[in-house]
């Protein structure tokens, strides 16, 4: 067993309450803090000025990712401080100040070697996880500098907003591995007595459009057996969907039919076209696989039943990421060393930055509750007793984990 | 029985065409004559010179509705010749014709008494059978003048480019009834060896906004029995309300969810709100109000059994008409009489001018096939043997009926 890193809670209390006053905005403990606006761009010097107070090296790669450097070999801990357009105070801000605050412990501690990095526009402004994914070697400079925000700013202009703290690319090779802790975003550890969750895998994504075209009639003289209705169709779909799904998923699958457009979308007419969403996520591809032929299975049995034809929109997909095995040993221990029984095991519904950084090096996540599940609003919390139980245990594993 | 009224089908035909002529557009037979337009005018003005011809005395009441008048007490037979912005030949111009035919050959052949009419604006260019409407009462003229149409235009405006052509109103009271044939609008007839329909009713429409409340989240990090999703809502309720009116409705009833608005209607949020039109129509008024309670209660039990809140918007409606008993008596004997073993009672889903007329006097309707049962769109038509019997049938009826 490692000596424990000496974390101090207070100070990453403290750190973290300073980093919410930069953006603060909203309800409650707000925060508006996009990728490369000013509020973000100053919270970065903060957390740079941080970084150089505890005696590490701060750096900003290209895209503005921010890195709190050890000499040498280091274990890597950190997250994102952009926030959503309206955002909490944790979304990031957590990850990474937990993951100053424990490089900043091992430093004054005489080691292990621990670096932190806050990554940059992990909420997509630009598009999905740009900073760590450009890190990753993902997304090309200058594919990425291309990508542009709703308001059409390219994110080649708002990165030059940064100037001269731009420095070159920090070599990946320098570290041996990649812990993140982050709120949860969902309801699971907030229904229990769970105090924290080592995630298994980061879940894949699939999301299809899908449509079916019926017969648009009149709703008055169009007698119910004669119809195709695309919209019936639609309902039919999803109730055997999910029959069919019952004997393939297991309690962390989702799926989700979030979108619908009927046409002509009129009370007085039958809907002859129903365009609409399917979404599923798993972390097994295997899983994901099997789902994605029981929905076109499915779909194509109720449009040949009702007369209807159907159509499938191309498929869009992320992967599932598997988190390193000998990070989430090294995770259970903690989470069972700093909250005996009141930890699970779990995926990680969405998408984080580990999710890049695991294409580079071993990287494993850590989650805390979300109060209510909150997440992506102003109204996001937990809290802090999590936060420093989360704190400690993630310091315990980076001690057993880093070099 | 009564000797028949001796009408000529070639001469029914080619004003049939003739009419056709006024505002042709679009594919096949398609014909743009909108309420009031310059088309519409001229048809209106051609249909005068064709009243006064047969010796018929031309009336344009207030509203543009025109009658070819018979002296003394006579049979209204009729129905409309403007059209929808994309209409068919048929929709109005069929009843307006066989009116015009059947009151010519009346009075060619020395009785009985039959006058004929056009009503103006059943298309609903400024609301719905305006035309029909305002002469039965059931809209007072200060009213009526102050509806717009899409483009802003008041009714009041249009109608005075009609000028001095418009005269006093026209006394229902020497009308001792009122015979419509129209051409189905929907597929029934067409589906079967059958050319002809006696109208039994009108049907009621009810008509009402239904919403469910849920909670919106993150459709990754949200397990599906923690959802309250508004979408599934809606799918359960549907399915439920399926089974449930089996045991209610009759192959005549029909209902519709024709518009469906997700909030916030992307395919990675569970939606958390549906807004829907929920419509349906029969023509009696009791299983329309049983349907409403089962409406009810399927949305409220399927809400509380997920954790939604539903809510219903205002009930809009237009009550069932019942055709009067002697006129579908006469019309029944008609059918047999023309097209023996080939004919049907039936109710219309679709509204018409008789639904107002019937508020005046007694009132009945007759239908020929629509072929594919489409109409309101350029493609609408029927064959010509199926207008011809509908004219003899009509006819027949009218003999039957007249003073």
């Amino acid at each position: 067993m490692t000596n424990d890193i000496p974390v101090n809670p207070d100070r990453f209390l403290a750190d973290l309450h300073a980093l919410r006053a930069i953006g603060a905005s909203g309800v409650g403990k707000g925060v508006v803090r996009p990728a490369y606006s000013p509020a973000d761009i100053e919270a970065r010097d903060w957390f740079a000025a941080r970084i150089r107070n505890a005696g590490l090296e701060p750096r900003f790669d290209p895209m503005g990712n921010l890195f709190g450097l050890a000499e040498g070999q280091s274990l890597l801990v950190g997250s994102h401080t952009d926030t959503q357009p309206e955002g909490g105070w944790l979304d990031g801000a957590l990850g990474a100040v937990a993951g100053l605050e424990i490089a900043r412990a091992a430093r004054e501690a005489g080691g292990p070697a621990v670096s932190c990095v806050s990554f940059q526009d992990e909420e997509g402004r630009f598009g999905v996880t740009t900073g760590s994914a450009a890190w990753a070697g993902l997304l090309a400079q200058a594919e990425a500098d291309a990508l542009t925000d709703h308001s059409g700013v390219t994110l080649g202009d708002a990165r030059a907003v940064m100037g001269d703290r731009l420095g070159a690319p920090v070599d990946p090779g320098r570290f041996t591995g990649f812990l993140e802790m982050h709120i949860e975003q969902g309801p699971v550890l907030d229904g229990t007595t769970e105090a924290l969750g080592v995630v298994e895998a980061i879940v894949g994504i699939r999301d299809m459009v899908i449509t079916f075209d019926g017969q648009q009639n009149h709703a008055g003289t169009t007698p119910m057996h004669l119809r195709r209705d695309a919209f019936q169709a639609l309902s039919a779909f999803n109730a055997t969907l999910n029959e069919r799904f019952a004997n393939v998923v297991t309690p962390a699958t989702v799926w989700t039919i979030g979108h619908v457009a009927l046409h002509p979308d009129a009370s007085s007419i039958v809907p002859g076209r129903a365009r609409f969403s399917m979404q599923w996520r798993d972390g097994d591809p295997d899983r994901l696989k099997r789902m994605e032929t029981i929905i076109r299975d499915t779909a194509a049995e109720v449009a040949e039943a009702r007369g209807l034809e159907v159509g499938f929109g191309p498929m869009l997909g992320i992967e599932p990421v598997a988190m390193d095995a000998g990070l989430r040993a090294a995770l259970r221990d903690a989470a069972e060393a700093m909250a005996p029984g009141r930890w699970r095991e779990m995926p990680s519904g969405a998408l984080h930055d580990a999710s890049n950084v695991a294409r580079l090096m071993p990287s494993a996540m850590l989650f805390v509750p979300s109060i209510g599940g909150i997440s992506h609003a102003f109204e996001e919390d937990t809290a802090e007793a999590d936060l420093v139980t989360g704190l400690r245990a993630l310091a315990h594993a980076a001690a057993a984990a880093a070099p």
